[in-house]
């Protein structure tokens, strides 16, 4: 049976894995990034599959990066956290280990995994949002991931979602993952805990008394207990999502919605809200079937699993 | 060498051509649309397509139809201008012309007329913004037409741009229609001329002296005389399109933009304000190429020739 | 005891009445408004001050019209249901009725009526908002009518509420009064009603059926029955009028806000909400006081008993 | 003559001087201001006074300070510069220097300065912006100082210009002061550099090669040697600036504005886009006069002669 590598290249870790035709990880690993050095990421790279590899036979190699991915899928033209610019990531690896690589979008591969193996299969239209710190996107379309012209397809953040808004790193105003993302929840959180500290309680005793320690996991339990200001942090955030998707499904009319990331480990929390906020914000409703709204399946690993998938396919 | 019917299917009239494979029209006639009978409409769409057929081979016919078509490619769900509710057109027509036939959505012809006929010949990821009364929006990914996973995809006008906007016919506010298309050129135009008839003195005159008289054309007469007001409804307008162009770029990252409808044939009063935003307010501009944003070159025939190259290649 | 007579001069009906001056009506009269005949208002005012005085000793007459008064107070410079332009209203009814006359505007007239005699009563900082059909103001300080440098002060209704939102009648874009009225909330239900149906049975029910007919009294039933559309409606009211009161609070720092007019009625729809959006929305709470925000109290008498209290105060 | 004594009290200096009734500074002095101690703070003051007061009659004293200041004019509520919570400031300084004192907020009192005898002399109505880091404001209505019910009048630049806009100090999204403040400018100056660098050319070579050392000066100087990213972020200051000023218009209806603060120290680079800006949004426009807009005439003197003069009206 054929196997692939799939490595998800992260920030702080890289994960690597041998994945076999149904998604399954036969084996893996993990190894820190060498951030500081992005010239040594590539070796790091390469030593992992190298391991991998032994006593194998491996058809090819995917590697998810966050960062703009060209078109031939061969160079990382910008990586914010590797500080990689025109990076011929392709070629240095497959030089390393003999083996055919393709290089993708790590949210791009992240939805790919959960299209073949997770919450999307079977769906041909599907797209991907994963609410992390920021939003990533990933899109499926006739069943083939889609890229864009030039590999920067699914940028899914930074369609605006309010006129002269927020400032986002992008350089551009009021994008839509400053209000739906993970860091929105936050600052939305501590916001409400500054101003009015008699709605948010509990999120401050959690928190150990002061806004600026607000992190999402502490929303997340503030919520739990019913804290009010949580509540409305998620309820904020659940509602701008909703709308994006609306907005989303205005353009693709996908079969369903997937989504990750790490603010979806509390779905529960806010998923309703966003469904009910995308069913009533809808164009066209009544006159059109209603995309799924799921979460994510795979959790940390879809990214690895896609990135192999799509290795084979190649 | 193969030739096929296209059928452009207006509230108005119903336009047919005989085209053949290089897009061009060999014979051509025009019905009116008998909009108040619903069901005569399909009669007399077979009845051109009878006539253009004596005499001739004809491979397949392609309809436009303003409307949500489903993904089946037969059944117009739901079209405002001819009240067809669920209206099985496919059956019908071919019934009456012993011809394979299917039916488009007339946003996504045009599109397709463009992508291989018109400004988009060799683009092979293209959005097409059809700016008349509303927007209407056709795509074409890796050398196909979408339509998404129920036939709905590409309705570009309602996503929103605004929010707590502008009320729009949908049921939604703040739709991008509301802000980019014909209707808010004229509607901002009026608002101007209204509000300040000193900046709307050629306008005016040229409207025959009430803001209620003005419509596209008197806009466009009077911004061709320098009239500030109609200039500044221009100006409104273009700044919208390309904030919506950046915003699809963010999902699509298509290689080119092509821009049609009646507001495109005064393109060159708007569309350098149009490319200026876009490039200004695409997210990750510097770090990617730019989309190349063009006029529509086959004009009202578009939809008609789309129509007929894509039943070629049901 | 001194007595004086106020009129409040409507679209459809002129009320005067005879007014001491604890602010208690002693007589009054209602009569048609003339409106095809702008000329003929001010005749009409005059026969019912005439009427009013006979046997009676009275010292001065206040009239209260909506449009822009000047700051003479005796000039009407546009009335738009009058089709009043510079109009000499002051010295035209005085002319008649041989006593001193003052000119108010409308909303102005209220909130002395309602600062003096009704809600506001003891406040010497007040705003009054008169929520119908549109959003009128007054606005009381340090116990003194507020006018402003030429009589236009206190338009409350045309603060913007939302950059580049709903078209305004003022030729404005987003004006408070788009967001916060009756028209609005009818306006919102009708959306509802026409987008989702199934949200807004009992009030489709209600109003015959169809979206069209449905007015803020069918909206007001269909709220007390808990109808979805209804109440959502009415949510978002309320949420558009506390943010605009805590605009307001930031330039005027008022003791209390006195809600008025026909909306305010079926105030205990929707007040809480208010109060609750306005407590949580306001700059620099937890370190000033909270205004009051109150019900009017004196209601369709308020124009008349300020115009009168106003005119012994001349 | 009756001399009175002004006092501006500063986040780094205290600046005191004894004004005449002319509003002429007869002597003056700066002292440091010790803010890391904010006890000692009202013994600068008072030294201060006793060293200007040798040898001389003086009536009253009159304080300037940064925070809410309450309806008595005795305490300083919150004043985040100097770190006072409920600051008994009014009766501290008056026991040491033995002479009434009053205590102002710092841009009524500078509101004031400028009605008396600035750039608003002779105005009855007048709405003074300061627009420096944020905005702040002082009104006179009636010829007098506005102060509100508690005090909390004129706090200007916390209406809200954007629903869900940019997080303000506040705790509030979308406060004016986030889009018109000289914050505001540098934001989006050091935006504007980052995201198009090409067209910011001059402004980066000024700054010194990076958008992080862009301040306001930086931006003024590239602004005046046409650095088209300077413009553009003047050219939106100023814009919002002037939709501001039509929406206090709406409520107060003011004779004159007055624009004073660092940032109109460059006002020849914005005004005039302020004024078209606020002529072309002003609601009513056409049915009312206009009022002036006009720049600050006293300066960095203005809080001190105001305080001094509102001293004198105790």
């Amino acid at each position: 049976m054929a196997l692939t590598i799939g490595v998800d290249i992260g920030g702080t870790k890289v994960a690597a894995g041998v994945v076999d035709e149904d998604g399954q990880i036969v084996e893996h690993l993990l190894r820190p990034t060498p951030a500081e050095n992005p010239d040594q990421v590539a070796h790091t790279i390469g030593d992992a599959i190298l391991e991998l590899s032994k006593g194998r036979e491996i058809e090819a190699v995917g590697l998810g990066a966050a960062g703009f991915v060209d078109e031939t899928r061969s160079i990382v033209r910008f990586a914010p956290n590797l500080a990689w610019r025109e990076e011929p990531l392709q070629r240095k690896v497959s030089d390393m280990v003999g083996l055919p690589v393709v290089v993708e979008n790590d949210a791009n591969a992240m939805a790919w995994g959960e299209a073949r193996f997770g919450a999307g299969r079977g769906e041909t239209h599907l797209v991907c949002v994963t609410v992390g710190t920021g939003i990533g996107g990933g899109i499926v379309l006739d069943g083939s991931l889609y890229r864009g012209r030039w590999g920067m397809g699914a940028e899914l953040g930074h369609m605006q979602a309010v006129p002269d808004g927020r400032l986002c790193g992008c350089g551009n105003l009021g994008c839509w993952e400053q209000y739906a993302s993970g860091n929105a929840l936050v600052s939305e959180a501590r916001r409400i805990a500054e101003a009015e500290p008699d709605k948010a309680v509990k999120l401050l005793e959690i928190a150990g008394g002061t806004p600026d320690q607000i992190e999402g996991q502490e929303v997340t339990e503030a919520a739990r207990q019913g804290d009010p200001a949580a509540l409305a942090a998620f309820s904020s955030m659940a509602r701008w999502i909703g709308q994006g998707l609306a907005d989303l499904a205005a353009v693709l009319d996908p079969g369903c919605f997937v989504l990750g990331g790490g603010v979806s480990r509390a779905a529960d929390l806010w998923i309703d809200e966003t469904r009910e906020f995308y069913t009533t914000h809808l164009s066209g409703r009544g006159h059109r079937p209603l995309a799924d709204i799921r979460c994510a399946e795979l959790g940390a690993s879809a990214g690895l699993v896609g990135a192999a998938d799509l290795a084979r396919r190649r």
